[in-house]
């Protein structure tokens, strides 16, 4: 049957993400951020328009690179205030039944013994419906705060990022067999502890001796998302990740980024299919095009010119103040995001365009019109991109959401390219289809058998059903 | 008019957390500690029964004194597994109004820069409601995990935690000014960026050059809590703490134990009842005294003498596998609970006492009876003591929390000694009935003017209120 499109809503604790100056717009509720009743109520929505998860974006830093200061982001509320992503998920996870929840967390700000306990904590609490999107940081105002020296982080983030997951596999997947909790009232144990482990790890970067503290939660290692863009980056999802946000403004340039991630992970030795990717997209929809039109007129009109080019300075590395709005691009690579600064530092864009055609997305395509004229842009893009899906950014929100999830599913679910209800499961299930665990051929699989015992448990391996098994069946 | 009790819950995001071996009994729900349900029932009963706060207890580590393992620890689910009680805010705190929530996190274990924003995220989302207890981390096998040298960590432990509360303060109280978040839409400005002030914070310990990340939250700094028993931690506490958790196994040993936090207080020019005292108290309670007799006897029958040991092992700092039931303690001053050591360590105790005096509470006593013998029993107890109210364990959960809320509360109200609803307002407002911020003799306080214009914002300055009025007005 037809491939199905996943959907993740995009948001971040902050008053601005990725739009500057909607936030003006009346119908915005994304001042809100700091109010619990705004995530519980977007959880709701969200889970009514069958969406897969919501991912949270996060930086542990300020865009001080426009005008060398602060002052832009702050006068825009661009990414700051900007609140911690991991609070949010019980609230939310209190509310809803199916919802995943994609949380960023940087591997260079916080140890990666308690960083483990935490998310274990979480998938225990959503049972099972936690991601995490694995982030290096971009920021050196971040990394100064935490008292990094900045130049050493960028040549080494990747050496320490992988140290940091090879911990978190031990603990997470090795430290606790599957039937080391016995919960035996009679005999009055709880868990058996010759089967908790210690992982005894003696690294370059990190030395944890002990036991996992968190027994085995149903996924074990949460779902992993990433967003590598640099050469070393792609290297990194292509082992790790099970599913990568990938932002291209044209179908050709996003369809080669996909075609390389997924050429390196069969190049070590995965399934390129094991990677889902979710295309960085915005909608704006409306009953007709004529509608939807206006609405994204009125949209434009509250864009921060200010706002959008600190946001732009931030992730090009360059900044772009001293420069007028006609002038053409032209920047040399650098610590921030690599992929950005490669498709637009250079070439025909100019200072302009990044107003004008790309501030109401994240540098993906903005579909406007109709639910039929969004449904069949969104069908070619996925087509011709090879993605699985989109990663879905708003202007207004929660409008954004709601819209797609009152107008647009129903359009899809039509099309029978979109869930008409949820699977029962896990978040993994929920995408792949083959159980609550690790893909046997994921490099987290490996570090099962720490006690040496030579024998997996059975649960733990996956069964042979075929990669797509969800997308076929639903 | 009379005193008013307060009273805090106390948790653990564990199957044990201080009563080894009640997980047992059928009406224990402990085991669903890794259930949101659990957490959110929990919290409207706690909320039903009009107490102050949950506060939530936690250990990075493992009781691995006994016997040289986490062997009986295990065993027992005596405080391992154990998972991250930050994790459980929002999901109780969108199913309750009132409800404060104390927060166990160590000053060994994380970045001041990103706690800090964790903190102010949590009283964002729970409009004010919660708390922090401060711990510096006693057990070694955490401090391992981290790659702490655990005798530097002991040593330097209380100048961190110095040093990382005054990175705090700046962050909390000194960053952003009360009105640099205008949230103008028609000039379009979130920010006033020129209210927004780096904290340029160059210690021993942290280098944090940069801004708070987070807006001022409902309390800026959350109410802080601590438990410090050696020497230096209870300067630490009548320095920082605004409450603090004390247990003594008789009224005259807590009372010392008060008298003396209260006179250091004052020392530091602080007013010594500006610190709320909970003491450790455990209840058992049925409509007649024959009854609760029954019930504490049955609950007596449960109790896991093995993971009990692995506990007191722990809090001694002191291997207890080696002796009989019948040897008298005697034990040398170490590096774990130095009030408990000082306490119980040397004297009439022998380990036979651990286990049938103390094991169904936390050292502190057990009132068994009807209503009125434990309204009774704790009403002396708080008179003899100074103490302000009750950090109140459970031996079966949630069962001693009912019993308390449905028996033990009406008891109390007839009796004019417990509030009969909630005040309006933050955690910090409904403890002293001053607003929302630090009192203006607080440490913490001197950091709010970081920007050097000499005032203080008016709305930051505390009312000329006496420090108990909430207890007298309720």
């Amino acid at each position: 049957m037809t491939r199905q499109i996943l959907v993740n809503a995009f948001d971040m604790n902050t008053p601005t993400h990725l739009v500057a100056g909607t936030w003006r717009h009346p119908d915005s509720q994304a001042w809100r951020y700091k109010d619990l009743r705004y995530w519980t109520d977007l959880a709701k929505t969200l889970e009514r328009g069958l969406f897969d998860g919501l991912f949270i974006a996060d930086v542990l830093g300020v865009y001080d690179v426009y005008g060398g200061t602060p002052g832009a982001a702050l006068r825009g509320g661009v990414q700051v205030p900007v609140n911690d992503p991991m609070m949010l998920v019980s609230g939310m996870a209190s509310v809803t039944e199916h919802l995943g929840f994609g949380i960023t967390a940087s591997t260079s700000f916080e140890h990666p013994y308690t960083f483990a306990r935490r998310m274990s904590t979480l998938d225990h609490l959503t049972n099972g419906r936690v991601g995490w999107n694995i982030v290096t940081s971009y920021l050196d105002s971040g990394a100064r705060n935490i008292g990094l020296a900045t130049q050493e982080l960028h040549k080494k983030r990747y050496d320490i990022a992988d140290e940091y997951l090879e911990v978190l596999y031990k603990l997470w997947e090795g430290s606790w067999e599957d039937d080391a909790v016995v919960r035996d009232a009679t005999r009055g144990i709880y868990a058996d502890d010759t089967k908790v482990h210690p992982i005894n790890h003696e690294g370059e970067f990190f030395k944890v001796p002990g036991i996992h503290l968190a027994e085995p939660s149903p996924q074990r290692t949460p779902f992993l998302f990433q967003a590598g863009t640099s050469d070393r980056g792609k290297d990194f999802a292509a082992k790790h990740a099970e599913a990568i946000f990938a932002v291209g403004p044209t179908a050709e340039i996003l369809k080669a980024q996909i075609a390389d991630v997924r050429a390196r992970a069969r190049a070590v030795g995965r399934d390129p299919y094991d990677i889902k990717v979710f295309s960085g997209y915005t909608v704006v929809t409306a009953e007709t095009d004529r509608e939807a039109i206006a609405k994204h007129d009125l949209y434009r009109s509250y864009v921060d010119v200010e706002g959008a080019l600190a946001l732009w300075s931030g992730w090009l590395g360059y900044d772009l103040s001293v420069h007028d709005l006609d002038d053409p691009l032209n920047i040399v690579p650098n610590n921030a995001i690599q992929s950005t600064v490669e498709t637009f530092g250079k070439g025909d864009w100019r200072v302009r365009d990044l107003i004008d055609r790309l501030a109401l997305g994240d540098g993906g395509p903005v579909a406007v019109g109709s639910p039929a004229t969004v449904a069949d842009a969104i069908q070619e893009w996925l087509e011709e991109t090879d993605a699985d899906g989109l990663n879905l950014g708003h202007v207004v929100t929660p409008a954004s959401y709601e819209d797609f999830a009152d107008l647009v599913v129903p359009e899809l679910q039509r099309r029978g390219v979109y869930r008409t209800s949820y699977e029962e499961g896990t978040l993994r299930h929920k995408l792949f289809g083959r159980g609550d665990r690790l893909a046997s051929t994921h490099p987290g699989a490996r570090f099962r058998d720490l006690a040496g015992t030579g024998t997996v448990p059975s649960s733990l391996v996956d069964d042979a059903s075929p990669i797509d098994e969800l997308v076929r069946e639903s």
